[in-house]
């Protein structure tokens, strides 16, 4: 975590596409400026709040005019190259793609599950997704903090390149016809989650090789997102070391 | 859901042992027979809270007293009674057992998973356990208002007992020394679940047949629990199918 003094600092952090963890803006704080700012901030759904000025103490070395913002250390990359780069050192890829997971605690624990479980990489697309958030990285027990997280635009273009690119796209999906352990999962991989209440988006499922069904039994009717990634992961370690 | 009326069908459901989820007290109401009900509710860890008369007026035709109550419908069942029953239907037991899991939502995601996967019951000790509330269930997706659930005074005593009638203890821990899908889980089973920071405690993890240990890599030290109870509760599934 890095932390950045004054308005314009800030600014030019969130123009720049940083995520921006919190902000705290000192008690009494006035001028066009700061205004401007909060403005920006609730366009931008940052979150921010008053504090009092002796929180500040500890900062008066720094020129803040009012504002401290602490801003994550995530690195968006490059799906591609993160893709191109694990070819290279002779491993097998493993992305897991989530298509819109809104739920910053899903998001978190699918995070914390990647990184045990020998992920390379998380894609999300750029809207309807969790905020990568400090409830995110919590959730995550600070996975995200060192998992390469990935955005797209575009996430149907991108798993097309991904295909190009030589991996397996694998949906977890109730509407699947193969129950997960009949499935080959030990190749170069997607795996794709879809959000809890509308499951993998359908021009995303037509796209898939395969269609991935953790078969469940009662009348709950769906096991918890995180849950199901957490078990079709470990399906996939579990027969790559075999 | 069920509601009761008034302060003695309280007093009377608490010392039943039913789970009361919450409880309403109607503002400004007095007496020595209240104060004495809400010293109870805070002995005994009840949730309840002060509300405007308005809230009181679709009860009015009932003797409310001022005191409104919530009360689960989750039974508390025997387990060895369940494990007798499912002998008798011809299936072999899965129980889950909660040695420690006091996070509400953890607990919640675990039973919803042991719903969806086939477990009978879920024990948990009287003390040092998640409180089976409103929140619980929602997590649980309703799954704790129809999967039985146990609780035990002596947990390693129920779990002796559970092994003298034929169950074959398994504890998820990261202290065993074989892998989840090295281990023969396709027999009638508990299945030892422990908390997030300490594990199963250690005088359980004494007496099981098993230790089970979920792979992991990276720098992330582990696996969320309710993703754990999901991954052996799969791989539970997917040996007793094969």
């Amino acid at each position: 975590m890095q932390i950045i003094y004054g308005i314009r600092a800030l600014s030019e952090a969130m123009a720049a596409g940083k995520t921006i963890e919190k902000v705290l803006v000192k008690k009494g704080t006035a001028g066009a400026l700061i205004k401007e700012l909060l403005e920006d901030l609730k366009t931008a759904n940052v979150h921010y709040q008053h504090a009092h000025p002796d929180r500040f103490l500890r900062y008066q070395n720094k020129n803040h005019q009012g504002v401290v913002a602490y801003i994550s250390d995530i690195i968006y990359q490059d799906i591609l190259d993160i893709v191109q780069q694990t070819f290279e050192k002779g491993e097998d890829p493993l992305v897991l793609v989530c298509d819109g997971i809104t739920d910053v605690r899903n998001f978190g624990a699918i995070a914390r599950s990647a990184a045990c479980m020998g992920a390379h990489a998380i894609l999300i697309p750029d809207k309807n997704s969790a905020e990568v958030n400090s409830d995110a990285i919590k959730t995550s027990a600070g996975a995200l903090n060192s998992m390469p997280v990935c955005k797209t635009t575009n996430l149907a273009r991108t798993i097309k390149s991904l295909k190009a690119a030589g991996l397996t796209i694998v949906a977890a999906t109730e509407k699947g016809d193969k129950k997960v352990w009949q499935l080959a999962l030990d190749m170069p991989m997607a795996l794709v989650m879809g959000s809890e209440s509308d499951g993998v988006s359908s021009d995303i499922l037509k796209m898939c090789d395969e269609l991935a069904t953790i078969p469940i039994s009662g009348n709950i009717a769906s096991l918890n997102v995180s849950v199901s990634a957490g078990i079709l992961l470990y399906e996939i370690s579990r027969q790559r070391e075999k």
